[in-house]
């Protein structure tokens, strides 16, 4: 997997009516590598989708492997249900960087890096792509736990429904920096800057039924997502 | 508007046919309470919409007033523009705590609450709502804050959109405690556990064009999101 991942070409996603940024443009970007980037830092994505007039937004976890992001599930939800019917869908990432402090209400902002991701989603079939799929879900979740954990057996890979989503029209919006403020409003006697925002692990808890002598491994240890925020 | 937030029946919404949670119902929740807590603590919100057949998600910030959330922008974003049309709208939010780190690829899983709204989306039109919006979304953001900076004018005011939607229908889905393996794995010589997640704050990086002596205020010194983990 770390292969495909670093077989990317850089490459830029031409913008169609649905995946170009329409508001403030200048934030858009369509080069693979910062939609990759974004996605690939992402816990979860939210995943809209349409049935009956309805739509449904339904957070989930998701690998990629080069082009194609991947999510799973049971074959008795919902959503996979209606997903693997080829219907249309939106898969939205957003990573929040910090708060944007400006002095007056209205410029309040955030600076993030979004992406968001249009297509159909197909159900995988072939054995082999389906553990890849597996193995990128898990380790998009936590790098190195794979290796270490029983891999899925037979029944559990029949009872899981994979789709993947082709990474061809998609999108990344990203707002950095400092707030931006009406002239006047730069001789207001408020605090105004950017309170930086990342998501961190706390101390990992093991579970009560552990084998004796079972350490915490490094990667639980060590574990971080971030790679734009470096403040500790 | 903290009076508001205290004025919470503890009524418990019945859930729709959309609203129900299906997959793990043990796990869905609709107790207001429960719901109100969970869209408090979060940062921004994924609206779901439907244009042209076409599902799209976009994140926003957003406020709580009592029974409504509302999120506000230009009149000429895409989205803003749809909604004020009163379509049907759902609107997703996502908190995570921790990794659940389970002896199985296929038991990892992730500790979250969630919120998933339904409903039509109206313009706001009286001023003094629009206002009391506008201070919510500034709050949810930083409690503090509205205080602090320039109000917004009448032009600001005029050149916002604030759209609001009630909340009746609604669910959340939470996730808590530790994996839930298969008896046998629990032989594996694996670690296993949780691994607790949340949004830290950094340090605040002062604006270059600040006033002379401005201190950063206690507000934005001490800011925390979380109220479940308390880990430091």
């Amino acid at each position: 997997m770390n292969t495909s991942k670093k077989q990317i070409d850089s490459e830029k996603l031409t913008p169609t009516q649905r995946s170009q940024v329409k508001r403030v443009p200048k934030r858009g970007n369509y080069e693979r590598q910062v939609i990759y980037d974004i996605l690939d830092e992402a816990l979860i994505c939210h995943v809209g989708f349409i049935v009956d007039n309805q739509p449904f937004v339904i957070p989930t976890a998701f690998g990629r492997v080069g082009d194609k992001i991947y999510i799973h599930g049971s074959p008795a939800s919902r959503m996979l249900r209606s997903l693997s019917q080829g219907i249309e869908v939106c898969v939205t990432v957003t990573l929040l960087d910090g708060l944007v402090l400006a002095r007056s209400a209205f410029h309040l902002s955030m600076n993030y890096r979004s992406v968001v991701v249009f297509g159909t989603a197909e159900i995988v079939k072939d054995p082999e792509e389906k553990l890849q799929a597996l193995e990128a879900f898990t380790e998009q979740i936590i790098s190195g736990r794979w290796g270490e954990v029983r891999s899925p057996n037979r029944a559990e890979l029949q009872g899981t429904l994979v789709l993947s989503l082709p990474l061809n029209e998609a999108s990344a919006k990203v707002r950095t920096g400092m707030p931006i403020d009406d002239e006047a409003d730069y001789n207001l006697p408020v605090w105004a800057g950017v309170l930086p925002l990342k998501l961190v692990a706390g101390q990992a808890i093991a579970d009560d039924r552990l084998l004796e002598g079972m350490v915490v491994p490094d990667y639980v240890e060590k574990y971080t997502r971030d790679r734009v925020n470096s403040f500790s």
